[in-house]
């Protein structure tokens, strides 16, 4: 009976494990707290293990499922594909639904090269549907509120940004070489997985990059082949090594065109950092910081307040003026992880609604996609790479 | 089609405000997360305003509504009674569900006085329903694992709890006389809405309490009277000035029967302070501190840590040993307040299942009940007050 | 050649252990820091056993020595007698220190018992010496800058005080007897030796105390006898125990005449906590927070902050405008512990300088005492105690 | 009378603001605080202007005082020359104080060029004297306890460091252009005042440097002319401005001989950290990371923790068992800044003492020269550097 009177928004979904469930829970959760003109409905579901996907569908609440994700495209029942496989089928599926007019929702990173990115762009463009990809971390109230400080001029000129995105949960040598460490599944490793993150959180609150230096380090080269997986874990074979060929750690440098310096690392072997995305930024009038971990914070330092009285402010952004804050609970009853991805879909919503392209989009996955290979780039050939020198053609 | 093949639990539920709405929420999600043999139906919700229930309903996905409680008890097709309004009817209408046979979950404080909870848990009792009591902090990983720690005698014998509620909402003198400031509709200030929740924290963490000294403070003795409320908050009459007959601060100092002492305080004037549900126990081998306003984390310090290396740690409780978090997101992905209702539920329909009763069910909630009022007596008389004294009669 | 100059001071100190190491080492370094008119002169220390007096006088830098302090007070070369003797000590000395017309600086607490601190207030006043007690916490300089911002009326009229004093250093039953623990040496046990710590900052920051109720616990009731000690600890008899008589924790609450009520809690048994001095004061304007163990910093929040930026700011209290900070180091070169002795010898010195008489001092030694007593008296009796019960006579 | 029997070391220090406040105070509290068997004696102090540094010398304690510091060196009454003039002065007066047979004691960075500091240590080992470079935060017993642990191996093979050196002093626009931003005087900005002290603490925790890729800033490429300077400020000229040559901020990442990877950031532009001197340390068993600010404190992950209480723990490095912490004052009664200097001392008196040569000394100053030479080569080549190719001859 929820949104009785909307217009519905029919999903398919093809992929159906972490992100999967993400996702899904976002399409159940957004008119809940919303009011958006448009509601998601969880149409169908698609995966190739039959049994694997019948019962994500039971247990997530989707209407039915698919086996092969063409025929779901083929469906005319299904308004917007999301992609939440990972990162070597995205391309093809992304072109596959644009071109048969779907609105595509895409996972970050876009892609697995720049390349591929450019013609998935040039697909949603050229077949006018929207398209979003989820770079979620933008939707946490306190980072929507530390972009509106920034765009109030309350930083002044941003003269840094220090970034990280530190995890732990591959250090132990004998994890196995699942997907999310298979060069040919996921094009990298740490970099495109968590630096990707960073880095659009830099485009959006900072600007556009201008050049980078970057190093990626291995540290375990070889690793066991996986003989199952289970969410991001898995089991390892007994005596089969395999050869690591994604990094384990991205760090880089780098020169924004409005004249910011950044540095951002990116790792996987970081003890006891579980999920540490946290930046800092220090503009000419003040400076904010974030911690991923405690996600509903937001710590502010203003120049101009009174002499003895600066510091910085840790401010609970869960209040009604904090951005998509007054839509859950009252004060300092906290929001997690997954309302960044219901955030998310009431700006997609209402793109679709409104008929305007939503943020962040392929364009950003796109700029994305050419940092991330400029610093690969630049960790090859050891030299700095400015973004002029890739063929972005946006 | 989640749950397709489960037991279905048609939930009644009366109110649908900020409490309904966090119920509301639970019940939609709950088999999204757990696999529980009982999955709750949202069958009906009432509440006396036709226009405001019905677009309640429909906002938050339940299937009918109903005006008049009474009818709502009396339909065949509900099978459990979820009281979320004011105090004041908790009494009426839980008594009233259980000689219907219904299963009852009850908002927190139980009841205005300790004689009516006293009667709501000889009704439930007497009808063989399942009854619980919605201490939802109980139910945080954090707050659960430190149950754990406790019990598997990790902290040794307790020596000390000090617990904190601290909030600041009411601290502008023209802040309306709303129904939570209504001694008539709430039968207390602070005391039952924020000190029944510590108090309930200490007994689930620490024990019985054996003895109470307190005091309560009504700093703000006159408010403007409420011309039209919304959430928490109200519109004050311009020029009409009404008595607070509530307190805005109850602090107290108890024994416990086990040794242990502690220090509490409720308040709505602490500025700065949002949701500051804190505490922090002592043990003979260690300690535990919790912060409800960054709920996910639990400090642990052991005695029997190296010497150099003792020291607080910081615990993220988001990983698959941590109670109920396995069903969420990977480690350090947080969760929020929602969740606690939603990992309450998982018990309540394991009860229900299982029929065996729940915990805190309306024997904590008698028990919370007299300490609450203890307390209060205690103020009065400016004497300590034993909870032997108090005829709980359970 | 420093201070080459100056009027000097000439101290006599009765005792050498703890705290008379903190004073001496301020002696010597308040010149350094502070432009006084006036410079101590370590002239005498004074202790029983003449070895380890004059082993402490030579590593210390104290020209002489003396083995009785009715000696020392005998000296016409000495012009201020400050006592950092055990509890027990301090009436006769301070009374004979007064009356030979010397300068009395007596450690806190002032005396045993209310009574014997009202004759050495008697004496100290009828023989116009300057008196000061060493309530060494007022003097951090961000406890002095929360002072400032009270009394400046920036948290309006005081609503709240919660103040602890936690430390954990004699939780092993097999800790011995040290004279810290005995009733005839103390008088009391972290009563009189943390509680009276945080009673003195609740007087400096919030005002005079009404009444309070009190409960007082001593959970290990028996401990080894003391063979031989050095510095806080002590090595214990192995085979002979002996009845605890001073109390392990300290808890109350109180109400004080400015309308404010507060919660405090001294005690020994709180694991993890190694000097936890902290409070937290809310007024209708705005609240602090301080945690000794990081006294550099104050946590400061405006409630006439923008709304969406509210929150405590965390301010390191070492700019040039926060008290006595500029005469250290550049900001956040932090200062530590012995700096509060050396602030507060600056108050000490003017006061000598300019002929007033310096804050804190033997009225509120006296006051502090009466505090102590009245939850005392409080514990025993389970009554609460007004202030105005207490035979102060000041 | 303090250490009446120890053997004395005369004491010339050339220089007298902030870092001759510093080394001053720490002569003076060294043999208070430790049992060396050398004593520090403040024979002379240096300075060109009479009146200021008589009265330095009358201030701070110092028997006598000079004007011209090759009459100090000559002076036979000298066994140590201390340097604290600004870096353009440090080779000059190191060569000449060794070749005249002194002990050499400098102030960081060593010198202002690579070659200049390898002179310098070719002149000490040439004279066969002792030689120390004050990196002084390797000296908090919280750093020196972080050694230990990795020394111990208890963190394993290290993956990384991050290490910053926030300030924020200069971001004013019209903050004159003192001496420590005249490129003449320093030899660099943010570079070798701060980024020098981050180079040194991963070398002492880490390792030795093998590559880096650096970037360095000026925000503020003009600023007035300084009419007269006090302390680290100065007044600005109102009408002439002057090109700042010295950076502002310094970033660069970095590969280390053992495989670790490292970022870097040194920047005197990042509102609200006042001395924002940190680091994080990642190895294969665990982590640690410590701030300036709170330099008490170190917080320790390690992996072979239980699974579920697995955590960063904040210890408080002031127990007996801490490096250096037994000497001052009980557990979590915190030391600060000054601390650092004494006990370094404690390092060079030993080193003087029992004839070894303490660290760090002329090569670490030399080795830290040639990483930051390296540093300033790669932002100005924008290709990575390798320290191989650096001239460092040690």
């Amino acid at each position: 009976m929820v949104g009785v009177n909307k217009k519905k928004l029919r999903i398919g979904m093809v992929g159906y494990k972490f992100m999967g469930k993400a996702h899904s829970h976002a399409y159940r959760d957004v008119s809940f707290y919303f009011d958006n003109n448009i509601e998601p409905v969880l149409q169908a579901i698609c995966g190739r293990n039959e049994e694997a996907v019948k019962e994500a569908a039971n247990k997530m609440g989707w209407l039915s499922y698919e086996t092969d994700w063409k025929k779901l495209i083929a469906r005319d029942d299904i308004d917007l594909i999301d992609i939440v496989t990972p990162n070597n089928a995205h391309t093809e599926i992304a072109i596959a639904a644009a071109e048969a007019g779907k609105h595509v929702f895409c996972e970050k990173p876009l892609a697995m090269t720049l390349e591929q990115s450019i013609r998935m762009l040039k697909a949603v463009e050229e077949n006018g549907v929207i398209h979003m990809v989820n770079y979620n971390y933008r939707f946490a109230p306190a980072t929507q509120f530390a972009k509106k400080i920034i765009e109030d001029g309350r930083l002044g000129k941003i003269y840094h940004i220090r970034a990280t995105y530190l995890q732990d949960w591959i250090m132990d040598p004998n994890f196995p070489l699942v997907w999310r460490l298979d060069k040919d599944v996921c094009g990298s490793g740490s970099h495109g997985d968590l630096a990707a993150h960073i880095i659009d959180m830099a485009r959006f609150l900072v600007g556009e990059f201008k050049e980078v230096s970057g190093l990626m380090e291995t540290f375990i080269k070889e690793r066991p082949v996986v003989e199952s997986s289970s969410g991001l874990s898995g089991k390892a074979s007994s005596n089969k090594l395999e050869e690591v060929k994604v990094d384990d750690a991205s760090v880089f440098i780098a020169k924004f065109e409005n004249g910011a310096i950044g540095t951002f690392e990116a790792t996987r072997f970081a003890g006891g950092n579980k999920n540490g995305n946290r930046f800092e930024i220090n503009g000419e009038k003040g400076s904010i910081r974030w911690d991923g971990e405690n996600m509903n914070n937001l710590q502010v330092y203003f120049h101009d307040d009174e002499p003895g009285i600066q510091g910085f402010r840790t401010i609970n952004c869960t209040e009604e003026t904090h951005p998509f804050a007054g839509a859950y609970w009252p004060v300092a009853h906290i929001i997690g992880y997954e309302h960044t991805f219901i955030n998310l879909l009431v700006e997609l919503l209402n793109g679709i609604d409104k008929g305007y392209n939503p943020s962040p989009n392929f364009i950003d996955g796109v700029k994305n996609q050419a940092i991330l290979e400029a610093v690969e780039q630049s960790a090859r050939t050891k030299q700095w790479v400015s973004l002029n020198e890739m063929s972005v053609g946006v």
